[in-house]
């Protein structure tokens, strides 16, 4: 929290709302679904309901708790408005929605300025300390095992949905608190959208298979894509799933701090085109991982955020053919000052099942 | 969507800009996760990105699709400036944040005048039809077997976690495209956690357990509590228990279309006062549930909407004691002309396992 109250000088603030639950998490410890912190110069308030009482005594952590009986937004409009000192408060334009703002202002009053945030808590997030880096190296482990775990159960009688079920049950097995998002399962020309929901359709006896998959540990996300195929590869998928494997590591090899994001994503681009394939890939070469399973930086075509060491991002370049299906390959990595290492550790090659 | 259109004159506007999702996928089917509906009196659009060509084509029906390069909310502003005639486009303050509708404002120029929708597409889907009970039906059903499925795994040394991933694979089995929100699963003092996560800790050899489990079937969602105790029940469990059903068959007496919401959890809180228990009932007696898990109408303390048949409700009252424990009784019931009913179906006596 010190280090978001270094920030309230450039940011022009007295205090910072935040009203996004990650960002709640990360600077309190609260992860309950109902929570608005205030951060101030001298002490915080978490604000929560009453279905809340007892875990935000457990989890709370420098911040004192309010339990608000009419409203979150009513609370903690009202606490500022107490505090005739507080003249600008910081808030999240991103987050904050028409009506929460109509209500903070109706309730702070006139003397308060709301002032944007700047996303001050999502880029403080962006880079990761040692002790978040141990856990996501943990949740990274989790889906890898998890991808050996299921390979057997990837037949052609058994549906996408099954499969998915399998990969959810085995994060928890092995100790993830849940998926980071709904399990990706994608097969034959269903493997060409890139982000399909899993069907009762069954994988089929030949064809390409995408699985997405994530596992969360203590509330931090790994993210991690594996294509494999059902039947012989023709030299057409060959070259496909080559060419993705080389967009990667193309992508990595750019990789390290001090670099744009955005000249990751050309990496990756430059490489898919060398393989004539650079129109299939249709979404940008990946994004920040943490408590969300989406969060800062975006590597993205001319994106010009610059990396910086502790940061973790996907990489998962990926082309779809409709038709012939599709392939994404996705790690995750973390900056360092001269590269990136891997937390994603199954294996890559092309499997034959 | 025609049924919204015929509420443009009432809303004062020309065309709806629909940002919400699963007001998107009710209103023209498609589930993908970056979706802008703009809905105008002779034909509407749907704004995705390039991830979703394909699954678009598939899925939307009374929309032409627009793949935004740029962003969905430059296409549907620059498509709502192109339109002269567009002078007030409706829109959700509850959905669209402070930086969306400053985009929005910029994008479609000053001619546009930006009205509040006024939860219309909600409103509408607070009442489902036929179709969609008959979805919800089997979505409760589900659930309801899943609870006989995992009945035999809530064992003193499984964890809490153990057993909200055999609960989340039985929903799977069953055909359930997921749990429509994290599965609680609450043992001895954490089952006075209203809406605690799974921990890792072991059940321990006796105590009350709370299970809260919703499964998803083709986008609907259920919803249902149960508690079970592991031992033998103490008399001052017994009265907790009996209480919580008490309140529940209370509440569900009260409730037809025409009562107001208020009263409804009016008589699941008398009904916990007599038992003397009322303090100890810190939320609200349900909620409306259908794409969303929570959704209007909302069974709250002094809530005014009025019930109307084909309205989904949750039924959950709950007493949570520090030391002692939890418990909530939770069913998804519908309205009816003269009542309600229940579409969920498991048991609800109290099981000592």
């Amino acid at each position: 929290m010190d280090r978001l109250r270094n920030l309230f000088s450039a940011l022009g603030v007295d205090a910072l709302l935040v009203s996004h639950l990650p960002n709640v998490q990360y600077l309190c410890g609260f992860s309950g679904s109902a929570g608005l912190l205030l951060v101030e110069t001298g002490a915080s308030t978490l604000f929560t309901d009453s279905r809340y009482t007892f875990q935000a005594a457990e989890e709370v952590v420098g911040a004192r708790v309010h339990i608000a009986k009419h409203g979150l937004i009513r609370a903690a409009s009202e606490a500022i408005r107490k505090k005739g000192r507080h003249r600008k408060v910081g808030y999240s334009l991103t987050y904050a929605s028409v009506a929460q703002h109509n209500a903070l202002q109706a309730g702070a009053g006139k003397h308060v300025r709301w002032m944007p945030d700047n996303d001050a808590v999502e880029k403080l997030r962006a880079v990761k300390d040692a002790g978040e880096l141990a856990i996501m190296q943990e949740a990274a482990d989790v889906i890898s095992g998890v991808f050996a775990d299921v390979l057997q159960k990837i037949r052609p009688e058994a549906t996408e949905l099954e499969v998915a079920a399998e990969i959810e049950h085995a994060i928890k097995r092995r100790g993830g608190s849940g998926p980071s998002f709904e399990t990706i399962v994608a097969a034959g020309p269903r493997s060409a959208w890139a982000h399909a929901r899993p069907s009762g359709n069954p994988l089929g006896k030949s064809g390409l298979v995408v699985l997405d998959q994530g596992a969360i540990i203590r509330g931090y996300c790994s993210d991690m894509t594996r294509t494999v195929l059902l039947g012989r590869a023709s030299n057409e998928v060959r070259h496909l799933y080559q060419a993705v494997l080389d967009a990667q590591q193309s992508a990595k090899k750019a990789i390290h701090a001090g670099v744009k994001a955005g000249d990751v994503d050309a990496a990756a681009r430059k490489s898919l085109k060398q393989a004539g394939l650079a129109q299939y890939f249709t979404h940008s070469t990946g994004h920040g991982l943490g408590l969300e399973v989406h969060e800062m930086p975006r590597l993205g075509r001319g994106e010009t955020t610059v990396l910086q060491e502790g940061m973790v991002v996907t990489v998962e370049p990926g082309v779809y053919v409709q038709g012939l299906g599709g392939v994404r390959i996705e790690d995750d990595v973390v900056v360092t000052a001269d590269g990136c290492a891997d937390l994603t550790t199954a294996r890559r090659d092309l499997l034959e099942l």
